[in-house]
């Protein structure tokens, strides 16, 4: 008997999950949310979630159309001297959220969200988790929850003026004067 | 003739430009907001605007319900060794937002503006004009208006995370813990 009414096939099964898991997100925040939750919201077998999506922060990574993969990220950015971590912390950022298409996707997933706060706030918990907490874990500093927290804090906070309100003069800084000022700040708080 | 009509007495009068300032300062942000601007729209001459309030930070102190007026923590801060003044920054801060009665009239504020974002934008700029910015430039760092703007996204990043979102461990961490960390980020930020 092949599934039909309560389970669709394929790329519809994929969609229906990436919808429940955007409402998900978006309603409890990324630490709250579960992968049993979203799929019984799909209402699919949590085995197929795991089918389709390598992990939560990859589920995340696609709802929120994010243009990179976040295990890579993490990858990428303690790969070289780590001295230097902080450097490419920010570069990386604003590499990605600088390019045309990156600070289009960047704006248009939190004005997407219901409220840009609610976006914000999954972006926080998302870094702090996946992208900062791991970098800060790796690299063995005493508390690495709370440097990831500051890491977020100064992260989060210079994107949404840079990218959401267009404060100036961050707003039209020279990406390169932004990760002079900010890489000794995200050195100290993540490698130091 | 006694004004009556358009324009109420004493501590109505007050309080008609307080609520014309709020609905100013929710709707345009500190920057473009003016005293002249606020003055029309409560119906009064500017004139009264500055009888009642000494310029537009007190004002803007004062709709707010800031528990301390902008000038005097400026001077506060810059009475001191320069090398520590990234410290005394935090620790004022932290002194202001985490006493009881900060705490409740930080939360009351953001509550109170139309959305989170429109009060986070307001304080954001009040903060780098009247505070940072004052800083910045007094302690005579290039660039001064873009060191307020970076000071701004981090001490307003954990503020947000801390009081409003109440993201942890940022959320409970001790306020010392946090001084630690943040002290020589605003110091670099404003002073070196």
């Amino acid at each position: 008997m092949s599934p039909r009414g309560r389970r669709p096939a394929g790329e519809d099964t994929r969609a229906v999950i990436l919808a429940a898991a955007r409402q998900e997100f978006a309603g409890k925040g990324y630490d709250a949310s579960s992968l049993r939750a979203i799929a019984r919201s799909a209402g699919v077998d949590p085995a197929l979630v795991h089918h389709y999506f390598e992990g939560k922060p990859e589920l995340f990574a696609e709802t929120m159309e994010l243009p990179v993969r976040p295990a890579q990220v993490v990858a990428a950015l303690l790969d070289g001297p780590r001295e230097q971590v902080g450097e490419r912390v920010v570069r990386t950022f604003f590499g990605i959220w600088d390019s045309p298409d990156g600070r289009e996707r960047l704006v248009a997933l939190i004005r997407s969200a219901v409220s840009h706060e609610e976006a914000a706030r999954m972006l926080r918990e998302f870094l702090a988790r996946e992208v900062f907490g791991r970098i800060a874990s790796a690299l063995g500093v005493p508390d690495p929850e709370l440097r990831a927290g500051l890491a977020v804090s100064q992260m989060v906070g210079v994107a949404l003026m840079r990218y959401v309100m267009g404060l100036e003069p961050i707003a039209s800084a020279d990406p390169e004067e932004l990760v002079a000022h900010l890489a000794p700040t995200l050195q100290r708080y993540l490698a130091d």
